[in-house]
C-alpha cells in the first residue's frame, strides 16, 4: 500500500475544500432542498435564445478558430470588446494590459502565483469572498484581515496593521478588496474611501486587488453607476489589478472573466495562464464576444437588476416576517448575498444538519473569515431560486433556527442544572 | 514609476513563454506562413455539423445546469463516459480516481502543485514535451533528462541517474512520461519496456505520470491497439497519475481532458483544481459528453487515423524529395509530429528568422530538451496544414536550410581565414 502522504507538496498539505462547494454536493443528493448556498446565478435570466442562435453560425465550420488553440492572452476581438467595456466604466485600458481568465477563479490564481511566496502577507477584508481565500492558501501565503464599517474596509485599522506587520519585518504584497456588493457582506465601498484607500497604496507602495463581479448588477431604488466606479477608474499610478466577469451577467458556464493589470504584471499573468491551461474556451470566448457585439449584453443588464432587485426583497420580507428582531443584516444595494447575523448562541457550521433536516442550506459566516471568527453568521444568496422558494426556504430556515436555539437553551439549562448540583 | 519586480513571487521571476507559443505570435502576424509548429489537429476534420446539432438541443434552456457553475470534479455523465474510455484501454477505474480538468495542460499544472515543492525533481524524457517542463518549472522544480532509444525511455540511464540523485539527497517525485506518438519525437515506448517501468517505479517508490493525448492517432500501418496500450492498464499498485485529453480526437477550443489518478491524489488534485477556476466549462463538458454518447467520437477516430497518416505520408515524402540524406527523423506510427534531425552546423533556433523570410514556421529542438541539447533539430507538425501547403511548406523549409548552410559555411571559412591570417 503506497502512502501517498509521502509524495505531497506542502502546498498540497495544506489544501483545503471550499464551504461552498461542499453545499454543492449536498444539493447534489437530490433531496428537496431549498439552496441559500452557493452564489448562482438565475439560469431562466440567461439569454439562451441569442447564445443557440449564436452557437449555431459559429459551428457552421467556417472559421475553424472556433475550437482551435487560441491565444494565451485571449480571443483579439474579445478583449477589444473588455477595452470598451473598461473606458464604460470609467476605467480605459489598453491591449497589453488584459488578459482573458478561465473565471474570475483563475484570476485570482494567477495573481497569487505570480505575487506571492509561502509565508507572504495578503491583506483582506473581513469577513472576505472565500474563494480568494482558497487561491492565496493554495500558495501558502498568510492572510491578515481588516475589519469593515458600514462603507467599507476601515482605513484606520488598515494602516495600523500595515505598520505593525512592517515592525514584524512580514512581507505585504497587496491588499484584496471586493469593493461593490462584496462577497458576502453586499457591501459597498465608499466613493470618498476608494480614493483615500488609492492614496495609502500609493503611500505604503502596496498592490490593490480590486476583485468585481458584481457591479453591473446594482439595484436602481438604492444605488447607481456612481456607487460602482472601480477603484481601478482612479489608478493614474498602476497600483490595481482589476478582476471581472461575465459569469453574473451572461452565464458561469463559459468560464469566461478578464484581468486588467499594470503591462509588466499582465505578461507574468499571461506566462502563468500559460502553463495552468494554455488558453480559455475557444466556443466560450467567441459566444461572450458575440454577446457583447450583439448588444446581449446590454440588453441584459437591466433585466438582471430587476430580477435579483425583486429576490432581494422578496427575501428580505421574508426575514423580517419569519425571524422578526431575531436576523441583523446590511440591505444589499446590489449583488446576490444577504449577510446575516442570528442569535450570537447560534453556531451556523453546527446548525447545518438541522438546516439540511429542514431543507433548507447557505454558507456559515466563518468560512468567509480569515481569523476565525463569524460563527452566529450566515450568508444567504437569493439569486438562483425562485420568489416562492425564497419565501418557503426562509420559512424553514426559521424553524431550525427556533430549534437549535430551543436545544440550545435546553442544552444550557442542562449543563447549568448539572453544575448547582455539584 | 513602480518597480513591479519587486512584487513578482519566486516562481514569477523564473516563468518563461513557450516556444511554441511564440511560433502562435509569429503567425497572428498573418503573413503567408505555413505552419509546422504547434502541435493544432485539423479543423476541417472536427464533427462540426453534429457540434451544432448538439449545441442546439444543449441552449434550448430546457436545462439551465448546462450554463451554470458545475462540480469540480466534472459533469458526472461526462466522468462515466470517460470511465467507458477507461475501460476500453484496458485500464478500468473508479469515479473517485477521475477528475476533468480544463485540458491536458491543466492535468500538468495540477499535478506540478500538488506533487512538487521547490527543489524537488521530476524525471523527464529527453526530449519531452515543452507543455510539461513549463508546468513543472512553475513550480520551480528541477527537470532531469533520461535519454531515449528507439523504444522510448533508456531504463539503464533511468536508474543511473535516480541512483546518482538519490546520493546526492535529492527528492525525487516522478518519472513524466508520453508513451505513445511522443511530442515531440513521435516514439512509442515498447510494450515489454512499459511493464519494466512500472516494475522499476514499484522497486523505487516512485510515480510516474503518463501523459497520452494521441493514443487514438496510431496509423494503421504501422501500429495496433496493442502498441498504445497504456502503462496505467498493468498499474495494480497505484503508481500511474494517467493524463488523457480531447483536444486531438474531439477538437481543443473545448478545453476538456482527465486525470485517472489513485483516488487520494484525485482528491488534492479537485481541491488544487477548485482554487484553479472550481469547474471546467459547462457547455463545453457536455457538448463533449453528447458527441461520446452519440458515437461521434467512435466514428471520428479511424477518420482521424487515416487522416493523419496521409499527411504523415505527404510530409515524409517531400523531406526525402527536398532534403534527400540531409534530415533523419525516425518514421512516425501516429500522432502529429516528425522529429527530424538536421546538419549538427545547423543551429535551428538561429534558423528561424531565415525560416520565417521563406515563409515556414516549426520549433526548434532545444526547447524540448531540459539540458540544453537538440539545437540542430526541428519539430515539424503535420497535422495543421493540407497536403499541398505540407509540399510547399518543405520545399520552403529546404530553401531556408540550404541558405542556413551555405551562410554558415562561408562564416565558417570567414572564420578560418582570418584565423589563417593571424
Amino acid at each position: 500500500m503506497i502512502n501517498y502522504d509521502a509524495f505531497l507538496s506542502r502546498a498540497a498539505e495544506h489544501m483545503k475544500g471550499s464551504a461552498i462547494r461542499k453545499m454543492g454536493t449536498v444539493l447534489a443528493q437530490g433531496r428537496d432542498i431549498i439552496s441559500f448556498a452557493p452564489g448562482y446565478p438565475a439560469p431562466q435570466t440567461f439569454a439562451w435564445t441569442e447564445f443557440q442562435e449564436i452557437a449555431r453560425e459559429l459551428l457552421s465550420g467556417s472559421d475553424g478558430g472556433v475550437l482551435q488553440y487560441g491565444p494565451t492572452r485571449g480571443f483579439p476581438p474579445l478583449l477589444d470588446a473588455i477595452a470598451g467595456i473598461m473606458a464604460s466604466r470609467g476605467a480605459p485600458t489598453a491591449p497589453d494590459r488584459l488578459l482573458v481568465t478561465t473565471g474570475s477563479q483563475q484570476g485570482l490564481d494567477l495573481v497569487a502565483r505570480v505575487l506571492l511566496d509561502p509565508g507572504d502577507v495578503v491583506l483582506v477584508e473581513l469577513p472576505t469572498y472565500t474563494g480568494a481565500i482558497t487561491a492565496f492558501r493554495n500558495v501558502q501565503a498568510d492572510m491578515i484581515g481588516i475589519p469593515q464599517e458600514a462603507d467599507g474596509i476601515d482605513l484606520d485599522a488598515l494602516d495600523t496593521t500595515f505598520d505593525r506587520l512592517r515592525r514584524e519585518q512580514r512581507t505585504v504584497r497587496f491588499l484584496y478588496v471586493v469593493p461593490n456588493f462584496q462577497n458576502p457582506t453586499g457591501l459597498l465601498i465608499g466613493a470618498e474611501k476608494r480614493r483615500r484607500l488609492l492614496a495609502w497604496a500609493d503611500r505604503r507602495n502596496l498592490l490593490i486587488v480590486e476583485d468585481d463581479p458584481y457591479r453591473d448588477l446594482y439595484f436602481e431604488d438604492s444605488a447607481t453607476e456612481a456607487d460602482v466606479r472601480p477603484i481601478k477608474a482612479d489608478d493614474s499610478g498602476g497600483r490595481v489589478i482589476y478582476l471581472s466577469s461575465f459569469s453574473k451577467t451572461l452565464a458561469p458556464g463559459f468560464r469566461v472573466a478578464w484581468i486588467d493589470a499594470p503591462a509588466p504584471l499582465a505578461a507574468k499573468l499571461e506566462l502563468a495562464k500559460q502553463a495552468e491551461d494554455l488558453c480559455t474556451g475557444g466556443l466560450d470566448q467567441r459566444i461572450v464576444y458575440e454577446a457583447c457585439r450583439r448588444g446581449v449584453l446590454d440588453r441584459q443588464i437591466p433585466i438582471l437588476r430587476a430580477h435579483y432587485q425583486e429576490k432581494r426583497d422578496v427575501m428580505v420580507a421574508a426575514l423580517r416576517r419569519e425571524l422578526p428582531g431575531q436576523a441583523h443584516w446590511p440591505d444589499p444595494r446590489g449583488g446576490f448575498f444577504i449577510w446575516a447575523a442570528l442569535n450570537p448562541l447560534i453556531d451556523s457550521d453546527e446548525m447545518i444538519p438541522r438546516a439540511v433536516e429542514h431543507g433548507v442550506i447557505y454558507v456559515s459566516g466563518e468560512a468567509f473569515f480569515v481569523d476565525g471568527g463569524g460563527a452566529h453568521i450566515i450568508r444567504l444568496s437569493f439569486s438562483a431560486p425562485t420568489p416562492p422558494r425564497i419565501d418557503e426556504g426562509v420559512a424553514r430556515l426559521a424553524a431550525a433556527i427556533r430549534e437549535e436555539l430551543n436545544a440550545t437553551a435546553l442544552s444550557r439549562a442542562a449543563a447549568a442544572k448539572s453544575q448547582a448540583r455539584r
